[in-house]
This record gives structure tokens, C-alpha cells and sequence, in this order.
């Protein structure tokens, strides 16, 4: 491939092609290969990917950053956006892809890997075809939601196993996007669901809109809205408190495979939500309180496990097409995790596999420190 | 200085003298020069120090891991000790540091720097010229504890002001500890106050007798124990549960000075603890409760006082010579610390100043997220 234009395509920062592309991993999809970028460099996103072949750049799903105070933090975010309004959208826990048309729809994970499992379920529950006929140079940003997948298991109320919301569409290569209004129109018309608007406001004007949002959203145990410039191009997000501790609780639960990267960032969250939105000794004391349980229970928790000789990791259930699971399977085989299968069993005509991921990290941690191992820290 | 020398006498495990001595941070004290060691390289301990003028090397103070369970925590650390007992001594929270003659008695931070306050405290508070004219070539190894230090503020019961604790004696060079009971006789010897001994006990019976003190020490707000083999070369620590709060609302009380650091170690402490000591539930959601309160407390705290404009930092007290006063803050000055001084009095013949080490890592992002602005983590 001529590395020189991509990188000019890329606009990448790199003064000579060799230094940006010596970061891209090279894979290959249905023996297609594909060369995919992991971290952001050089200027270019995270997860960008190119498919020599047929000549194509999929660019990676911008890092979207987070407001720790409403007031004045949304004002001073759209200060300079030139936006009329905001919209308020839902951010949903999820698993978050980026689908497009390279020969055929492939899902591309955030680090810019394909996805088969969520490839093989997003051309079962969205009509892709359609729409790539119509809009071929078109990115879905879209996140897999529900309690059975292979990569996050939230509830959420309607959603029995799986399904996805698109929350973007953006020009293939220039990762330029749709303005809130046109994506909203265009998911309706191809019947994609999406995640929910809770209104739009002047920038100056949003507080207390947003407040509402996130009260409505923390008690059904939600993450979060990002806000979103009209000409969808300016985004921030904030978080809920149930968020805050579900995140600290599924981290510490395996504490050492997430736990030190998680705590500090979360606890931050908290503590500036709390500053301004906890008014009264109570509603603060219960926030720290309710904070504690989602550090220390499930920690206490995945040592009592270990202790007992169980194992410990995350359990997900998935359910498609046997072939489908198998490419799942050897996929997470190929980033070296370690699965127990619990259960692998057909209903209703689907594949059903209630799996573990074991978090060999923790679990050997845990027990070099129940037979008395030392610590240096 | 004849490095190749101070090479083999240190045992060092670098080939080149240069590999090692690049790392050796040069001052001076009195217009004498010395070499810090400031952290752990080839094989020498932090905080090593030599004094070329005099032909000294004072060993640094080794690092001291820690147990997470008791059982089989103190068995299994002391199986191939070869001890008959273990003492149990209590730790102290405080600020420690090794005084050794060079030429003077001077006290060493455990980084290898001399600091002038605590010098000119151990010389009033020990008798260190009896001590050293009968063991010129010994370290005292001691904690400076108390509400007034310029370093911690820990409260002691009958310890209004400061005092120290002498806690270990060691060969200057070689850094080879007296035995337990050598030790307490000599501080005896000398007039030393030293940490109280809970006891001796052998290594796989010493289980009953900890958890006792434990529960002691975490009823008074103490930190802990350090485990001694009877010869005093195997050391192994075990902290409380209220000491492992009190560090994180330290932490958090500067959230961007210290939290990051502090708070995944701390958390792991008091998840082990729990699991192993916690028999029911209440218990257990209580420290859970406790341990919430410690980060979310002190952190909103921060913000809120930022938010007012008011100064955060740690405020010390301390009381002394003028001379020794003067010589302290120089010392804090050199390590580019930002001091405020909120009194500087007089009181029955010593100089007493109250002062605030200004956090200005947590002040500053502070104010940068309360003006709204956005975090990427």
C-alpha cells in the first residue's frame, strides 16, 4: 500500500510515514487484511483503521471528553462552539462500534478491531444493507447494549438480551459527523434505534435540564448524557452517581485487573458531583457511604471466592448463529483471554454460551496474598 | 572520593561506579559535602548516604513489606528465619529518619537528606554525644512523632508537642541490626523512648497475640505493628483499619497531591483485612461506610474550600531554637516547596510557627475543573 498518501489522508502529524505506521497492527478479516491502529498517534485517532485492498480509511471514534461541574463547566465547554443549542442525549454502558462497508459491513471495536460476533449481530438487527446503498462512505457509531453480550452486561429496562442504539453517523474517512438533527432523521428513517434526547437548550441555558436528565437517569441506575453542538461535531459527557459506583463495583470485583486504573478517576467524579449537586450532610454522607460498599464489598467478595477456590472473572452470556459464537470464541482467543465455558446450549433455534472471562490477574494475586505473600507498597 | 571504593564497600551490584553514582544526588551540610542516594538502584538501599570528607557511608533504612493476612501471613514470612520468637513492636506514625555521627550527629530523611529542624530536635530530646562516644560507628533509627513536626501530625496520647521513638540500631556502614533485645536494652541504656513491645511469641503462634494488638492500636487511632525476628534482620508490617483511613483522608484532603498514589494500595489493605478479620456483615458495612467517608469527606472539602478561596495544603506546627526554625524552612525552600506562614510567635522562650505547605497541584486542577474545565480520563 502507498503509506505516503494515507498518511496524507490520514493528515497524521508524522514527518515520515514509517513512524506512524510501525503502531498499526495488521490483521485480516475473511482473509482480507486490514491494518489497525490501537492507541492514538501522531494525531490520529484511536482505532482507525485502513483496508488496502479497497482502498479504504475507517477513522477512529474520537475520545470524547467529560465536564466534572455542570455550572459553569457546559457554558464554558460551548463557549466558543457557536452552537444555538445543545442536545442532551443519553450516553448508554454499552459496547461502543464503529460499522461500515468495506466489501461488506464489518464492525470495528474501538481499537479498531473487527468485531465478528458484533459484526455478525449488527447485519442480524440493523439494516445495513439499506442503508450502505444509500450512503456507502458512511461510519455507524453505534453501542451494543444489554445483559447478554460478550463485552458488557448492563440491564436495561425492554431489552431482554441484546440490541443496538446508534448514537453517530460520520463520513467514513474525514470522521467528519451527521448534525444531531439529519442522524436522528436518518436513524428513523432506517429504522436504527437510538439513544433517548432529552431536549435540547442554549448552552448558557442547560443546567438545570441536564440536572433533571442525570436525576431521572441515576435512579434508573444509567451511566450519562453527552452533549452534543447542533452540527454534531462538539461533544462532552457527564456521568451519573449509579454509574460512578457500578464502574467502581465491576473494578473491584476483579481488583487487580481494573482496580488501580478505575478508583482515582471515579472517585474524582464523585467528589466534584457531590460538591455541587449533594447539598446536605445526608445526601452526602449516604453518596460516601453507598461509594465504600462498591469499593470494598465486591473486593471482599473476589478474595472470599478465591479463598473458596472459585473462579473469578466476568460472566457473559451471548446467543446467535453457532458460527457466529465460534468467531466470537476464537476471537477472544486471539487476545489471549482465558475463557471457562459454564453452559452451550440451543433455544428458540439460537446458540446460547454462558461463559467466563477469567481474570487470571487477580486470581493469582489473591492467592499469592491469602498464603502470606508479601507487598512492597 | 574514591568511587570504586565506596562501589565494593556499599556492595553495590553495578559494574561501572559511574552507573551507580549518577544517580547520587550531591549537598552540603555546614559547608560539608555529602551524597544522597535518593531511591533504590543496584542493590543499594534509598536514602544511602556518604560523607567523603570523613570516609562515612550511613546505610539506608530498608524498605519493610507488609503482610496482608495474618494467618498464614507471619508463619509463612518467617519460615526460614530461623528465629525462635518474633517481637511484636508497635509502628508508629511519624516521620523517620537515622541519626548517625559524622563528625556531628546529623538526622537523615529517608531519602538521604539531612534535615536541620529534626537534627537540632534529636540533639535537645536524645543523648546522643553519650550515645556516640560509646558506639561512634552505630545508627539510631527513629520516628519524630507528635502533633507538631513539619512532616506529620499524627496525635500520641501524652505527647503534646513531639518526641521521638527509637526504634532500631544498626551498623552505620553495613546497616546490620542490633538484636530486639540488645536494641531495647541499649535504648533502656540511654534513656530512649522507644515503641512498646506487645510481645514475643513464636512465628506459628504469633496470630492471637497481633489480632490483640491490633484491635488495641485501631481502638486508640494507631497505626500498627512491625514483626521482628529475635536477631532483628527479617521485619514484616501489619496496619489498621484506622490507620488505612486516616492515610486516605490525608490522601484525598489533597486529592491531586496524593490520592492517585495512595488510594488502590490502601484499598487492597482494607479489603484483605476485611475478608479475613470481618466475620459479619454489619462489621463489614460499617468499614465500608468508613472507609467511603475517608476519600468522598475530605475531597469535597477541597473543592469546597478552593471553590471559597481559601488555601489547601497540610498545616504543621512547629517549635524550636529560632535558629533550628530558619534552618527548617530553607530546608522546605530547597525542596521548591511553597510555604505560607500563618503565625510565627514566641512561647516560654521557644519560637512557635504555625505554617501551611501550599498543595499546588491539587489547588490548581481544582480551580481548572470548578471553572469547567474537561478531564479525558
Amino acid at each position: 500500500m502507498d503509506r505516503d498518501a494515507y498518511l496524507e489522508r490520514l493528515g497524521a502529524t508524522a514527518d515520515d510515514a514509517a513512524d506512524l505506521f510501525e503502531h498499526f497492527d495488521q490483521r485480516t478479516v475473511e482473509g482480507r487484511p486490514y491494518h489497525a491502529l490501537p492507541d492514538a498517534r501522531h494525531g490520529v485517532e484511536r482505532g482507525t483503521v485502513i483496508v488496502p485492498d479497497d482502498d479504504v480509511v475507517v477513522r477512529g471514534y474520537p475520545s470524547i471528553p467529560r465536564i466534572l461541574v455542570l455550572d459553569p463547566g457546559i457554558a464554558s465547554f460551548f463557549e466558543d462552539a457557536g452552537t444555538e443549542t445543545i442536545a442532551i442525549e443519553e450516553k448508554l454502558n454499552g459496547f461502543n462500534v464503529r460499522i461500515a462497508d468495506v466489501g461488506e459491513p464489518l464492525a470495528f471495536t474501538r481499537s479498531g478491531y473487527v468485531c465478528p460476533y458484533t459484526t455478525s449481530r449488527a447485519r442480524d438487527l440493523l439494516s445495513l444493507e439499506d442503508f450502505f446503498a444509500d450512503h456507502p462512505e458512511t461510519t455507524l457509531c453505534a453501542e451494543l447494549i444489554g445483559p447478554e453480550t460478550p463485552y458488557t452486561t448492563h440491564d436495561y429496562a425492554g431489552i431482554d438480551t441484546h440490541d443496538f442504539r446508534v448514537f453517530d453517523i460520520r463520513d467514513r474517512e474525514s470522521g467528519e459527523p451527521r448534525s444531531v438533527a439529519d442522524r436522528r432523521a436518518l436513524c428513523e428513517a432506517y429504522d436504527f434505534n437510538q439513544p433517548r434526547l432529552f431536549g435540547r437548550a442554549a448552552p448558557g441555558d442547560a443546567v438545570a435540564t441536564v440536572r433533571s436528565a442525570i436525576d431521572d437517569l441515576d435512579a434508573a441506575g444509567r451511566e450519562g448524557v453527552v452533549l452534543k453542538s447542533d452540527d454534531g461535531t462538539k461533544l462532552v459527557k457527564y456521568t451519573t452517581e449509579s454509574n460512578h459506583h457500578g464502574e467502581l463495583a465491576y473494578a473491584f470485583s476483579l481488583p487487580f485487573d481494573h482496580g488501580r486504573d478505575f478508583v482515582f478517576s471515579r472517585v474524582i467524579r464523585e467528589a466534584f458531583q457531590a460538591a455541587e449537586l449533594d447539598e446536605d450532610g445526608d445526601r452526602l454522607r449516604e453518596r460516601a457511604h453507598d461509594l465504600g460498599e462498591s469499593i470494598l464489598r465486591p473486593a471482599v467478595d473476589a478474595i472470599r471466592d478465591v479463598d473458596a477456590g472459585e473462579t473469578i472473572g466476568h460472566r457473559h452470556t451471548v446467543r446467535g448463529s453457532s458460527a457466529a459464537i465460534d468467531a466470537l470464541f476464537d476471537h477472544l482467543d486471539d487476545q489471549a483471554m482465558t475463557i471457562e465455558i459454564e453452559s452451550d446450549r440451543c433455544e428458540d433455534g439460537e446458540r446460547v454460551v454462558e461463559f467466563v472471562k477469567v481474570a487470571e490477574s487477580s486470581r493469582d494475586r489473591i492467592a499469592y496474598y491469602l498464603e502470606g505473600g508479601t507487598r512492597t507498597e
